[in-house]
């Protein structure tokens, strides 16, 4: 059993040092807020939902550790929301995680009190991640037949939320219902979270991975050999266009090409109610030395120029079905994502 | 300037060793025609047209080698070209330029004289290589706009011919014209042929090169940034199916989809005419070694199933135009291709 990605430990944050995987299981413990939103800009947690869980997690830290310092709570308290807000661009969950612990902190008599509900808020926002991702998966693997064999990109499994995951719940759902899957990973360059996360915690639980390098798809496709591809997303617009890990979109149009359904799974936390459709999502430019190194060594050759986008967006045209705890949302999106938010109110 | 792939020192074959690029130019002389073969297996040169030129001068190196050994000539010079064949399955000019040594020796009158017509028909591929790359680029320039901005997969460069290239030819040719080109090279996992000898030669030669990873295509072409894609190949069949470098296949459907003309540059002799179409091109598939480790350090969990394809076949029908030195072929393929081939004979 992989250990929940993100969790309390006495009065610390306890998560797993994805940075170290799948080389070694290693759990870091974070006292102070600070080094908490660190990890997220570090990528020691990755995953919009477990990013989400951290933030939760971090501001709870931090709305302890002011309200021990003692001074005026509120200025304090939304200067941490501040810094965890700048730690990663991309991921709408961490924004909503932010506008979630914010509401609390705002209704709360007092600081002490306020750090004492905030903590609880945190408690519920991991818990709830899990049982949203149970529910995704149950109404996720109904869409795939038995036997089944499953692409996925980048890591939308258990270490992409606090337990269980999105893309990989459905997966692992999948089998709790006595179907038989087999599981294709890209790779998912330029950070290998496919070949490097999505194949350890797989792989830990016992699935069979086929690890391909991202430019295999669609010669994996063309010889039948994938039944239907499910991938995370890290936002959604209210049009249905998908943020996920850069490769998704490209793998949408190769999965189209060859009439394989496409799939996103992902919670409702995921969606932007404030964008209409994906042209406005930003997109998170990472350091070159990505692309250019591997584990510190240089792969390149000197004098190259790069370009490294951390995501990309996929027109909703592309996209079968997105998987939610509100059951599969099916085209036209614009209606089917407003019904699932509104059914979720 | 580059130093010439495959040349002849001496009696000796020499080459740069292309596992040393990008980050030192080795150049390596073989006295032994099956050190030459082994220079094929290892990829110590690799790219269909410098296959066929190194296979032409490990042949001439076997025939002068036989020839004085002594001993019946052509029951050794084809063992030779047997095991010239067992090198790579997929170019197949390997096995046009294996033909032609062959027709050379069993026209021969004598083993002396037979050693002596296999080494000046070596040099005639050598050059003809060059001369052929450069009408061909004359060609394929002619289909790019000016200024241009240029995406390409693998390396089809000079390193993978004996010089000049046949895409990066086509750039190179366009440069001579007096255009501005501007490359985008796809890094191409497993073996990073695209950032380690497209990026090294093209830097070299004093070009712009911005390096992606494979899974960047479509990101970068539905932002508008990409022109034309250019691309070589390793075997040709008759509807104009191509076989070339894994990810190929791949970027021509997302080439399509973004409406960016995809190109194939490649010479006649990477035509098979015995194949009517893509689904008799035999795939080699490599060591899992290639996908899991880079430069001996293992990057993948433990457990995990790898697919290692080297190449993929593109379908005639996502291919805008194939650009040889009888001019650009245009569908319908089975057509053009027949008359380019009987145009050269």
């Amino acid at each position: 059993m992989i250990p929940q990605t993100v969790q309390w430990a006495g009065d610390a944050v306890k998560m797993i040092d994805q940075t170290k995987l799948p080389h070694k299981l290693v759990m870091v413990e974070y006292h102070d807020w600070h080094d908490v939103a660190a990890s997220i800009t570090d990528m020691v947690v990755r995953g919009a939902p477990a990013i989400g869980g951290t933030a939760a997690c971090g501001l709870a830290l931090a709305g302890r550790q002011i309200a021990e310092a003692g001074g005026e709570f509120m200025p304090q308290f939304l200067h941490a929301c501040e810094v965890f807000a700048a730690t990663r661009p991309t991921a709408v969950n961490l924004f909503w995680a932010i506008e979630r612990m914010k509401g609390v902190a705002l209704k709360a008599p007092s600081a002490s009190e306020a750090s004492r509900l905030l903590r609880v808020e945190s408690e519920l926002v991991l818990e709830e991640d899990i049982a949203i991702n149970r529910k995704l998966g149950f109404y996720g693997q109904e869409l795939l037949p038995d036997p089944c064999r499953v692409q996925t990109h980048c890591n939308a499994g258990a270490l992409a939320c606090v337990g269980y995951g999105t893309a990989l719940g459905v997966f692992r759902a999948a089998r709790e219902a006595g179907k038989q899957i087999k599981v294709y990973a890209d790779e998912t360059r330029p950070r290998l979270q496919g070949m490097q996360l999505t194949g350890w915690e797989l792989i830990e639980d016992g699935f069979e991975v086929t690890i391909i390098t991202d430019n295999m798809a669609a010669s994996l496709q063309s010889r039948g050999e994938v039944d239907a591809v499910v991938v995370g997303a890290d936002r959604i617009a209210m049009n249905g266009d998908t943020a996920n890990k850069v490769g998704t979109f490209g793998l949408a149009v190769i999965s189209n090409y060859h009439h394989v359904p496409f799939y996103i799974a992902a919670p409702l936390s995921t969606f932007d109610q404030k964008l209409a459709d994906g042209s406005g999502i930003p997109i998170e430019e990472r350091t070159h030395r990505e692309v250019s190194h591997i584990q510190d060594v240089q792969i390149a050759p000197n004098g190259a120029k790069f370009w490294n986008p951390g995501f990309d967006v996929t027109p909703a045209a592309l996209i079968a079905g997105i998987i939610t705890e509100q059951g599969v949302l099916r085209p036209p999106y614009t209606q089917s994502i407003m019904q699932a938010i509104k059914g979720a109110k």
